[in-house]
C-alpha cells in the first residue's frame, strides 16, 4: 500500500476507485472514454495536500493528470484513453508547501498581523521551486523571490504574494521528494468502441436456404446481408458453424431418435469432417466463410461465431486426445450429465486433466484460428462450465497480441460467477434481461448493473430471446409484447440482440406449458421462413436502431436514470451524454394486453433541466411533439400500436452569450 | 489474490469480510470474542465447494474452523481470538468431490436410474480418503469402499452411500490438492477486553488538595479514589502530569499575562525541572505516582497518563535537539499558531526534520517509561498534528512487546483522519458525540459508527464533557441535560468517559456566549469543588456504571439498533448479548426542558421477540416494572425526575424441553 519507508511521507491515500476487488481486476472501457479517479487524499495536521493521478500505456511513458478537491478530503482527477490495451493508473499525493504557506499568509494578512517573516519564508519556498524549474521559469521564480525578500524590511502591498502568475509557477514545480503513492497499480483494458456500442442479430446459416428442405450455406446467407443489415444490426451471429457430430445426434424437438434427414444440434460439435478448426461441410467452405466475412463487412456487418467448447463422441479430439476428457470407471468417456438429464451426444473437455496445460493451448490456438480468418467478435458458449483461470489466461494472452477482439459470455447462471467472467476478461455478458419483466424487476436489476461497481467491469448484452429462450412474457403477450422487450432491450442497454427471424416475426411457441424451449426449435431443425410477414417488427427494429444511432445518450448505460411514475405499469428512465447535449427518456407500457396512462415524474436534475422552463419531447418512435413543463407529465401508451415513447429531449440552454435558444 | 500457478485450482474467492482497506490494516477484538468471517467462495461448473477459515496467533501453528453455506455463494465461518496480540486470517476454498458426487447420485436415485457406476466412483472418491487418513479411519474408509465396490453387479439398498458416519468419515480427509487461498492474510488484533468496555473518569490531581489554594498532590488525590471508584469507574485518567512551562505561562481563563501565582497548562510540557519522562513537582515524586498507580489498582482504577507530544520553549529538549523544531527564518524557533491564533506557550515537534528518526525513538522510549512504572492505559493528546507514519509504527512496536497496553486518539478532526488514527491501531478514539444532540444526528452517527465496517477497526470512546468541550448542550439545559448526556453516553458507548467533577456537580457556564470553553477553566486554575453538593449526579453514575457492569449487553456496540418513536424528541436503542440472553432497551427524552411522551416502535427481531408474547420491562434506572405487548408500547418521561428508561428485558423463551419460562 502507500506504506513508505521514509517516514517524512505524511500523505495517505485511500478508497482509490474505480478498483475491482482491491486491484485484482481491470476495469474496462473504450478507446476515447475517460477514466475519473477519486480517492481520499489527506494528511495530519493543517497542511493543505496536492495529488494526481498518474498513468500510462502498458510500458509507455508516465502521464499525470490534476485531481481537484471535491470537499471532505475527496479528491478527482480524470484521463483519457486513446490506445487499444492495457493502462496502469495510480494516485500520487504529497504536502503542497506552498498552498500551505498562502493560506497561512491569507489569514495573517486578513488578521493584520506581521508577515514579514512570512515572506522570508515564501522566499524560500520559491527558491526551492526554482532549483526545479527549467530556465526561464527558474529566472521568473528567482525574481519573485527576491522581491519577497526585498519586502522583507518594509510595508509591503499585500496582493503580490498571492499573485496567480505565481501560484501557477509554483504548481507547476511542486516539492514531490515525499510523495506518497497509493500501492496499487490499477488497470483498465480499453476496447473498442463496438465493445459498448452493438446491436446483434443471430441467424442459423442452415436456416437461409431460399429452399424448403435445403440446408442453407454461406452463400445464402450472402444474399440475407441487406435485410439484416437493412434493420440496423453491426453484429451477425452464427451459432457454431463447426461439422455435426452423428452419434446420439438429436432429433427434431430434441428427440432422443434422430432420423436420417435430422441436421442435428450445431452444438454437438465434431465429426470425421473435423473439429472446432473446420467448417461444416454443408454450410461451404473456409473460402466462402472468408468471403462471408468481407461481403458481411460491406453491408457495416461483423460475423462474431460461437465457440463452445465441447465434443461430440466423433469429435477428432476423442480419438487424439483421450486424456483431455474424463473416463468412467467402466472405461467409457463420461458423456455431459446434469442428473439426471444426460447428453449423451456431447463430451465435456475435462480442464482438470494431468495434461491441461496442452488442452488450454489448444483451445487458445482454435481462437486464434478464426481470428486469423478475420473474426474478431466471438459468442463463447457456457463459459462458466470451464475453468475461470482458463478464461483469465486464454482471453488475456489473446487480448495482449489482438486488443481489438471482443468476447461475449453467454453465461445464465448465479450471479457471482456472472460477474466473475466479466472480471477475467469478457468484453461483454449475457443477463438475466430476458425474465426481468416488471418495474420493480427492471429498476432493481438496471440500478445494479449501471449505478453500483459493476458497471466498471461488466457490459451488459440484453437478448429479448435466444435459440434456448423463449420467455414466458413472449409466449403469452403476442406482438405487442415483442414490441415492448425490443424497446426495453433496445434501450436500457446500449448492447443488446435478438435471434431471428423468431423474433421480428414473433415466433411465440413453446415446446410445452412451463418450458422456455421453442416448439420445433430450430436447433435441432432446419427452418424456412418468410421474412416479408405482415407481422414482421422489421420496420419497428428499424427505426429503433437508427435511433440509437443518431443518439449517442443510447451508446452507454452510465447515465441510465429511473424515474418515478405513477403507474406501475408504466416504466420511465433516461439516458443523457455528460453534457446533456442529448437526452433520451422513455417511457414503455409493460402491460401488453392493455392501454395504460399515468404521469411519469421526471427527476429533472438527471436531465440536465431546471422546472423554470417548458420543454419539448419529441418521440423519435411514433413522431408526436409534445410540450412537457415540470417534473410531472401525462402519457397514454396504447399497446397494440406502439407501446412506448423514446423521447428526445429539446430544451433550452443558457450558452456562454447568455441568451436562450433551441438545441 | 487468490491466483494460482496450477490452472485446476478451480476455486474463487472475493469479498472476504473482515477486511480494512484490502487488508492493509488490521481489525480489532478482545480477548474472548469471536471473528465472524464470511467470503464468495464459487467454482466454474456445477460441482460443489467447501472451505474453511485458516488463522493462526502470529508465528504459531495454523488452525482452521469450517464454513457454512448462507446461500447465494455466501459462506461463514468463525474462529475465537483467545490471547493478546496479532492474529492472521484468511480464507481456503476446494472442490469437494465428495458432496459433488453424493449430489448427482441422490438426484439419479430419485429418478430411478442405474447407479452403479457412481457407486464405483465413489468406491475411488473413498479410498484416495482413505490414502490420507489416520490409521483407524483408513480402515473404515476402506471398509466403505469394499462395500460399493460389492454392489456394483447386484441392484444395492439406496442408503448406504448416504450415511452420515461415511460423511463425517468424508469431510474429516477432503482432497485440497487444488485449493484455492484468498490472496491476503488479514490480520486481527486483539487487546485486553477494557479496549471494547471502559468507564472513564478524568481529573486533574493538581485540584484534589482539600485546602483551597493549595496545589493538589499525587498524595491528595489517594483520598478520592473512594469516591471515584464508588461511581463505578474503572479508568482514572490524569492530564500531563510532567513540569509546566513557565515561559509564555498562560493565566486564568487562558490570558497572556500570568500572574507569579498562576499554575499554567499541564499541556505546556517541560522546564528545567524535565520533561516528558519527569512529574511535576508540585504534584510529587516518581515514588508518590508509582504508589498512586498501586493504590487505584486497590479500588479496580487504571491510571491512564496524557501524553502530549510538544514541548513548552523551557524543555529540555529545546537545548538538547534543537534540530527537533522547526526554525523560523529569524533563527527563533516556531511556537504553534493556527493563524491568525498563536500559541507561544507551545513548541511543536517537527515530525519531519531530518533526524525524525532519533525524535521518533525518543518519542516512543517516553511511553516504555511510563510502562516500566505501570502504566497501560494512554490518552494520547491531538494525535492527528502527529504523522500518520509514526504512530503505526510507534504503537505497532509498543503493542508487539506490550500487547496490553492501550491508547485513546484524543483527535477532534475531519472523519478521514480520525478513521485512519484508529486504523493505525489506537485502541480507542474520541468521537463527534459532544456534538450530537438530536434523534437524527444520533442515529446517523452511531449507524456508522456501529453498524458498518468501522466497527471493526473504531471503538469509540464517548465524552459528554471535556476540559476543553463544554457542549451547548450542557450550557443550556441544567441537570436534566447533563442526566441525558449521561444516560446518552453510557449506554450508545461500551466506553466513555466524564471530566470531573465538573461533570457530576453539572458545571455549565461557559467563558462566553457561543464559546464551548469552561469559565474559569480548570486548565489554567486550581479548584476546590465541594463533592457532596446537593447537586451531584454522583448517585445517578453510580447506579448507571453498575447497571453497565451487570448487563453485557451494555460493554459492546455490535448488537446497537435505533428503534422507531413516533416523537422526535424521544430515542430509542437496544443491545442485546449474542443469544438475546441479555437485552436492554433504552428510551431518552431529548428534550431537557420539557416531559415529553410517545410510542416507541420496538423492531421485535432486534430483540429477540416475536409479537406472539407480552414481555416484561423492567426500568433500572427508575425501578419501573412494565407488561409490555407487541411493537408499539408507550412511555413518557419528565427531564426533571429521570429523563430516561434503561429497560431489562426479562421474555418468554422456549426452552428445549419445550417448555416456557422467565429468563
Amino acid at each position: 500500500m502507500e506504506q513508505q519507508a521514509d517516514g517524512r511521507c505524511r500523505v495517505a491515500i485511500e478508497r482509490v476507485s474505480p478498483e475491482i476487488d482491491c486491484g485484482r481486476f481491470a476495469i474496462k472501457r473504450v478507446a476515447g472514454e475517460t477514466v475519473v479517479v477519486e480517492a481520499d487524499v489527506f494528511a495530519d495536521g493543517h497542511d493543505q495536500v496536492a495529488c494526481r493521478v498518474l498513468y500510462r500505456q502498458s510500458n509507455k511513458e508516465l502521464q499525470s493528470a490534476p485531481m481537484m478537491p471535491l470537499g471532505n478530503d475527496r479528491w478527482r482527477g480524470k484521463f483519457t484513453v486513446s490506445n487499444l490495451g492495457r493502462y496502469e493508473y495510480t494516485v500520487e499525493g504529497w504536502i503542497d508547501r506552498f498552498q500551505s504557506w498562502r493560506s497561512a499568509l491569507e489569514k495573517r494578512i486578513a488578521a493584520g498581523q506581521d508577515f514579514h517573516l512570512d515572506l522570508l519564508a515564501g522566499a524560500e519556498l520559491v527558491e526551492s521551486a526554482a532549483s526545479r524549474a527549467s530556465d526561464r521559469d527558474a529566472a521568473a521564480l528567482r525574481h519573485w523571490a527576491q522581491r519577497f525578500r526585498e519586502n522583507k524590511a518594509g510595508a509591503p502591498g499585500t496582493a503580490f504574494p498571492r499573485d496567480k502568475e505565481l501560484l501557477d509557477l509554483m504548481q507547476r514545480y511542486p516539492e514531490r521528494s515525499f510523495a506518497s503513492r497509493y500501492g496499487k497499480q490499477l488497470t483498465v483494458f480499453v476496447d473498442r468502441e463496438k465493445a459498448r456500442f452493438s446491436t446483434w442479430y443471430e441467424v442459423f446459416p442452415r436456416s437461409c436456404s431460399p429452399e424448403a428442405g435445403r440446408h442453407g450455406t454461406f452463400l445464402d446467407l450472402e444474399t440475407w446481408l441487406p435485410y439484416i443489415a437493412s434493420m440496423g444490426f453491426d453484429v451477425l451471429y452464427l451459432p457454431p458453424i463447426h461439422p455435426v457430430g452423428r452419434a446420439f445426434r438429436r432429433g427434431k424437438n430434441n428427440s432422443a431418435e434422430a432420423q436420417s434427414e435430422d441436421v442435428g444440434s450445431p452444438w454437438a460439435i465434431g465429426s470425421a469432417e473435423g473439429g472446432h478448426k473446420s467448417i461444416h461441410p454443408q454450410l461451404g467452405t473456409l473460402e466462402d466463410f472468408r468471403r462471408l466475412i468481407t461481403k458481411a463487412g460491406e453491408h457495416g456487418l461483423e460475423i462474431a461465431v460461437d465457440l463452445a467448447f465441447q465434443c461430440s463422441p466423433d469429435h477428432p479430439y476423442v480419438k487424439e486426445h483421450p486424456q483431455w476428457f474424463r473416463v468412467r470407471p467402466d472405461g467409457s468417456i463420461q458423456y455431459a450429465e446434469n442428473p439426471p438429464k444426460k447428453y449423451q451426444d456431447i463430451y465435456p473437455l475435462d480442464f482438470e486433466n494431468a495434461g491441461w496445460q496442452a488442452l488450454w493451448e489448444e483451445l487458445k490456438s482454435i481462437f486464434l484460428f478464426w481470428i486469423d480468418q478475420g473474426v474478431r467478435v466471438f459468442r463463447v458458449d457456457n463459459p462458466h462450465t470451464k475453468s475461470f483461470s482458463f478464461w483469465e489466461r486464454v482471453i488475456g494472452e489473446i487480448k495482449e497480441i489482438h486488443p481489438d477482439v471482443l468476447f461475449l459470455a453467454e453465461a445464465f447462471t448465479r450471479p457471482h460467477v456472472m460477474h466473475r467472467l466479466a472480471k477475467l476478461g469478457f468484453s461483454q455478458s449475457y443477463t438475466y434481461f430476458a425474465w426481468r419483466n416488471t418495474k420493480q424487476e427492471l429498476t432493481e436489476y438496471f440500478t445494479e448493473l449501471t449505478q453500483t461497481d459493476v458497471q466498471d467491469y461488466m457490459r451488459p448484452n440484453l437478448w429479448p430471446n435466444t435459440p434456448d429462450i423463449l420467455p414466458e412474457y413472449l409466449q403469452v403477450g403476442g406482438r405487442a409484447a415483442f414490441m415492448v422487450r425490443l424497446i426495453l432491450a433496445a434501450t436500457l442497454g446500449a448492447s443488446y440482440g435478438i435471434y431471428g427471424p423468431a423474433f421480428e416475426l414473433c415466433e411465440n411457441v413453446a415446446m410445452q406449458p412451463g418450458s422456455e424451449e421453442y416448439l420445433n426449435s430450430e436447433k435441432y431443425e432446419l427452418k424456412n421462413r418468410n421474412l416479408n410477414s405482415q407481422a414482421s417488427l422489421k420496420d419497428l427494429i428499424s427505426r429503433i436502431n437508427r435511433i440509437r444511432k443518431e443518439n449517442s445518450a443510447l451508446q452507454s448505460n452510465r447515465s441510465l436514470h429511473i424515474h418515478q411514475t405513477d403507474n406501475p405499469s408504466l416504466i420511465c428512465y433516461s439516458k443523457a451524454t455528460d453534457d446533456f447535449a442529448n437526452v433520451i427518456v422513455v417511457v414503455v407500457n409493460l402491460d401488453s394486453s392493455h392501454t395504460q396512462a399515468g404521469r411519469v415524474h421526471l427527476d429533472l436534475a438527471a436531465i440536465g433541466l431546471d422546472d423554470s422552463h417548458a420543454f419539448q419531447v419529441h418521440d423519435l418512435l411514433g413522431d408526436g411533439k409534445y410540450l412537457w413543463q415540470g417534473s410531472k407529465n401525462y402519457v397514454e401508451l396504447i399497446p397494440e400500436s406502439l407501446p412506448a415513447h423514446i423521447l428526445h429531449l429539446r430544451r433550452w440552454v443558457r450558452t456562454e452569450r447568455d441568451f436562450d435558444y433551441y438545441l
